[in-house]
């Protein structure tokens, strides 16, 4: 068979970055990429043509100079200047040299921001279930993706809900955020968020059926703000933020409160400013407990209970999949600036390729 | 019979105490107890003559104007000036007014800080088993009290530990700290403390059979100094002091690290500014769990468990119970003031009378 060599372009950061990314810090690149690898020692490549990548702010410390926090796992390792960025996405197989997956297959896994991607093991990837019906974009880092899982085993898995719970959700307006107040609610939790303009909180509690939720940009005194919110005190909260709002959050905490450390979306462009002081005295007089979690770690029980209950709230209808779609590899940098900016409700992605 | 009238001296604070306590912030009292109270209606009252008393760090956050983290549990309720301050200790009973205590009997659980206590219900005191042949102090919030049981329960049941963890211990040369790093040698771990003093720091080395220890107060960047005690990192961290200390322990944690916070000695006597920062963002990519305990909450399984374990521990002579003294009433205020000069080594205690 003839070789097939294809232009590929992609995303690549400058040099690291250290504050809240700019334009300019990213470009463009191009390669030529061949479906017939002419060394083909590893059996398990895969060529993927991506149609939809997504967009997270995790991303950002993969680009800063290196920090101790990032080496205790794999996927967080250094994103080097001028290399290919690995994403969540969803594509279709161009060439297979995995058993399990032959050209044509739509899968969802890591692949990257660009318009190709060449998987070194085909194993990481998983093929999808088209019968299904949902959008090929849910499984891209969404509500049947990364998001979903985040949001559903941080809820269930590390918060240990209990009906009636009061629940605070931060980044409410966020992918994760609008997924984790969904799933309180369903549960049976009452549920506040909060978010940064009023559009945002307008929506979370009209459109997504938050009880209550608050533009945090507008309160001078979060501990106050989070008292009038919650008389009777907070047992949950799903922390996308940090800084000073965990620190007001463990102040306004009940006996046996539970934090799930989801994002730190504060502190991924500034440094050590705006970090919380928490009240550890507080700490333990309310036993609280602070909890740090990565959805890679949840296990198959929990992915299977994720996946049914959540295709099953999507068909009836009683779990919104809120989605902020961009257009072309071109449109990665700024798609990926903005949701330092405030600009995204629900999941950010962008669509690469129509198919 | 006729009513037998006795003179109690007890302690008293002056007024609310908010930074570290000093001998003019106390005085001693003088009341009369009735050994038949006229006014009997609750007939679970004892009076015990109290032998020895507890000197606990954290009665400081009772005497501070009142804060919102101790609303959550009724035994740290505010310690009001010129009122009795209950403290755990060992007594005789001198007249029982509840069923299953008889004059005589010995008796440990929330006593004052005085001469006599008169207990409203009776239920709460444990009557003792003198047979076992342990010193009565033992009891009296020591290795066999509220210390022993929170080292042991906030260890094994908090920090859930592996054989062969490394295991940060700090105030190691405190009431609990000797405890949890004489259970973490014990169960296999690999223990290093910190301590303020030379000869605390030779002290647990030396006698107790710490891997190694540390006086902090001689270090200048403790982040290094842990990553250099520790250069595989902290799998454990047994919090007695909170601050920078917890936020040096959080950078050199390891994935699935936990924390179990016991006590935040640095905070109790100043204010903001000790707070640790916390790296939130390593918090979640090293899953680090953050816990806050009290003793109270363990249950009667894990209660039996200890007090097995650790009589047998006595009795073998593997587990070293080491105590520091005073004598009599009077000497109660310095003994506690003494905890936050870092003077004492062990349980601090004080003797208020010989039977």
């Amino acid at each position: 068979m003839a070789e097939v060599i294809i232009r590929n372009k992609y995303v690549v950061t400058k040099s690291h970055i250290d504050g809240a990314p700019e334009e300019s810090d990213f470009s463009i690149s191009e390669q030529l990429l061949s479906l017939k690898p002419t060394n083909n020692n590893n059996k398990n490549v895969v060529v993927v043509k991506n149609l939809y990548v997504s967009i997270d702010p995790y991303q950002i410390n993969r680009m800063k100079a290196h920090s101790s926090s990032h080496k205790a796992i794999s996927f967080s390792a250094a994103i080097l200047p001028g290399q290919v960025i690995e994403a969540f996405g969803v594509g279709r197989v161009m060439e297979s040299g995995h058993p399990d997956l032959e050209t044509g297959d739509l899968v969802s896994g890591l692949l990257c921001w660009g318009e190709y991607t060449v998987v070194e093991d085909g194993q990481s990837l998983q093929k999808l279930d088209a019968s299904l019906g949902f959008p090929l974009s849910y499984y891209a880092g969404g509500v049947l993706g990364s998001s979903g899982i985040t949001a559903y085993g941080g809820f269930f898995q590390v918060c240990k809900p209990k009906k009636g719970d009061n629940v605070f959700v931060s980044a409410a307006s966020g992918s994760v955020g609008l997924l984790v107040g969904q799933y309180a609610k369903l549960f049976g939790c009452y549920v506040v968020g909060c978010a940064g303009t009023k559009e945002k909180v307008d929506f979370i509690k009209e459109k997504i059926g938050f009880d209550d939720a608050f533009n945090y940009k507008e309160e001078t005194n979060l501990k106050s703000t989070l008292q009038r919110y919650f008389p009777k005190g907070i047992d949950i909260y799903f922390d996308n933020v940090g800084g000073e709002m965990l620190e007001a959050v463990v102040e306004n905490m009940n006996a046996f409160g539970r934090i799930a450390v989801c994002g730190v979306i504060s502190e991924y462009t500034n440094s050590y400013l705006s970090k919380g002081k928490l009240d550890m005295i507080g700490v333990i007089y309310k036993r609280i407990r602070i909890e740090g979690f990565l959805s890679i770690d949840f296990d198959d029980t929990l992915q299977q209970q994720f996946f049914s209950a959540t295709t099953q709230h999507l068909h009836s209808g009683e779990l919104k999949a809120i989605e902020d779609i961009s257009y072309g590899v071109e449109s990665i940098p700024m798609a990926f600036i903005g949701l330092f900016r405030g600009n995204n409700v629900g999941k950010k992605l962008v669509r690469i390729a129509e198919d």
